[in-house]
């Protein structure tokens, strides 16, 4: 299922075989939440280079609900997207709704954002949800805690997220989809050693980072990841989730790590944020109002070959639909290509190079 | 110019050869009040067979202004659609303006919608404006009334707006603007007869009928649509302004008019409307939810042959921006199919039952 094809340093270039088509690796997943990339149609993520696309258990659960996506077919039918599919547990949204949900040992209660109904995740029922819907690769239900946060509340989250990993191990595999576990553990190496052992015993098909980008430094998030990664089986594919900056793909890419998702790319572009060659830009800057170039004048993705940066500029200011789209295909485009610049020049021994012009 | 190609009881098919490319008529003209229709790329607003766009003097002088445009090369590069563009002239919007706006003999003062700043619209700059942006067709300024209003108020305006024509049509022409002037005179067949024969001394090359979907009942629009089209001369391209209903265009086509523009199918897109084969739906309608059929099953357009009516249901539902988008494009693509099977069967003598399949 995973095949790793080569390595440069602790950077890995890899191949994941999944149920509906192949992942190389390093890559990029676009977060599709509520079953769309937003603003982007399939064809777009296609063309935009995106191989695998994140949805959200947690939304998907709420609306449209089972019964309409089990209707279409699964999921991919429904949204009209063929490639591979995964879906997050639903863990990290529900502990974000603090006072709506209520923890017990065999799972959690929580209250819907849309229409306060109440609704139970288990370690078993979220998994077999995203079998019914046809994900590629589901996620655990994990216990995600807030940075700062005192030693027992981690601890307990390591503990009981170990023990919905094995409970969900134990759902019986259906429609291909893949098991992912999630590694805990706060800041703590401990922790996170303790964590990353409980998994491995279970032989999981892959494992993710979770509990990182969530009130930490950069720098402590960064030497938390190279750490786990270290820590995980080295032949089982590794997941940094919510990862998307570029100065975070490349160093997470550096400690060893093989996918990564975020909303960065498309949210950044629906405000306004483009990612470039030469650096992040704000269009609403006066300088762009009458500036002819392209957004970045080194991506050949079709919002850089087709309009200026006066046109976009233009449509954010009139706040115009067609620039929100315009630039979250052209983020998403160049994520996607630093990922195959990541994969050719780990694959031809060049990455330390490219490693260091993409994060100086 | 414009050529008469085949004629069906009024119904006309033609073709008028602009600066920027051929429109085969009957066309519907898509709305990009601010160099954009919304949500849609030019590639596509190719793809859903528009032959030429819409855009709106009095917004693009607001924002992003002449300057910006000129600095583009033109409003053409400026928004990348290289096919043919007609600007209204922007005497519509500042009449809507009501109490911001202050008419006289030789134009008129207002107010902007966005910053208050107040403009000064002549006869002379809004040709000159829509000259300088490089449109394919201008319209002149006129005097646009809402209706019912009292008969002097509307021989005021058909006096004003045959005044302002002249004028517009003594501005010399640049980079192939065609002008067209605009019929004025209310539901008053005889006003309406001293509009058009104003206009027709003036030998421009093409001509409006505007003052209609202002308040008056559909009925009175057509017998005035109709009375209007037989007072203007046969060899020149008719256009009615601001019809975009089936119900409206078929008529509007027996009436013996050429060219259309409305808002409808693009905001009707945005709102969830969709127009279909099978007449209009509403895509929140609850039976859609899990409905597995395509949009409008007779419709060949990428929104139809990709996705269902419930994926579209929940795309609106959850309010993601991908829904606007897809409806907008399929609407235009019907009312565009529309006018492409009205061109065929004018062509094959066989109108009147396609004009009778359409409006029963």
């Amino acid at each position: 299922m995973f095949e790793l094809i080569a390595r440069h340093g602790k950077a890995r270039r890899g191949r994941l075989t999944l149920a509906h088509g192949i992942v190389e690796t390093p890559s990029f997943m676009p977060v599709g939440t509520a079953a769309t990339v937003k603003a982007l149609t399939p064809s777009e993520l296609h063309d935009a280079r995106a191989q695998i696309v994140l949805a959200n258990t947690y939304h998907l659960w709420l609306r449209p609900g089972l019964e309409t996506i089990e209707a279409a077919g699964g999921l991919h039918a429904f949204m009209a997207w063929g490639g591979p599919i995964l879906t997050d547990s639903g863990g990290f949204q529900v502990f974000s709704l603090e006072s709506r949900r209520k923890l017990d040992d065999d799972g959690v209660t929580f209250a819907s954002h849309l229409d306060g109904n109440q609704h139970r995740f288990t370690p078993e029922n979220v998994v077999a949800f995203q079998q019914k819907i046809g994900s590629d690769i589901a996620m655990q239900l994990d216990v995600c805690v807030k940075l700062p946060a005192p030693r027992e509340e981690i601890e307990n989250a390591v503990r009981l997220s170990s023990a919905w990993a094995r409970r969900s191990a134990a759902v019986p595999v259906q429609r291909g989809t893949k098991l992912f576990g999630i590694v805990q553990g706060g800041l703590d190496p401990a922790l996170r050693e303790q964590s990353a052992s409980d998994l491995a015993e279970l032989d999981l098909p892959g494992y993710a980072i979770g509990g990182l980008s969530v009130g930490e430094t950069r720098e402590e998030m960064y030497a938390t990841a190279r750490r786990t990664a270290a820590m995980l089986p080295l032949e089982k594919p590794r997941y940094l989730m919510g990862v998307g900056t570029v100065r975070d793909l490349v160093t997470a890419i550096d400690c060893g790590i093989d996918l990564f998702d975020s909303v960065y790319p498309t949210r950044c572009g629906r405000n306004g944020r483009a990612m470039t060659h030469a650096g992040e830009l704000n269009i609403f800057n006066a300088s762009f109002t009458r500036d002819a170039s392209p957004l970045d004048d080194a991506c050949d993705c079709s919002t850089c070959t087709t309009f200026t940066r006066a046109y976009l500029s233009h449509l954010f200011r009139a706040k115009e639909m067609l620039g929100p789209r315009l630039l979250s295909y052209h983020n998403l485009y160049f994520v996607n290509t630093l990922m195959r610049e990541a994969r050719a020049s780990i694959e031809a021994g060049t990455w330390a190079a490219t490693r260091a012009r993409e994060r100086p």
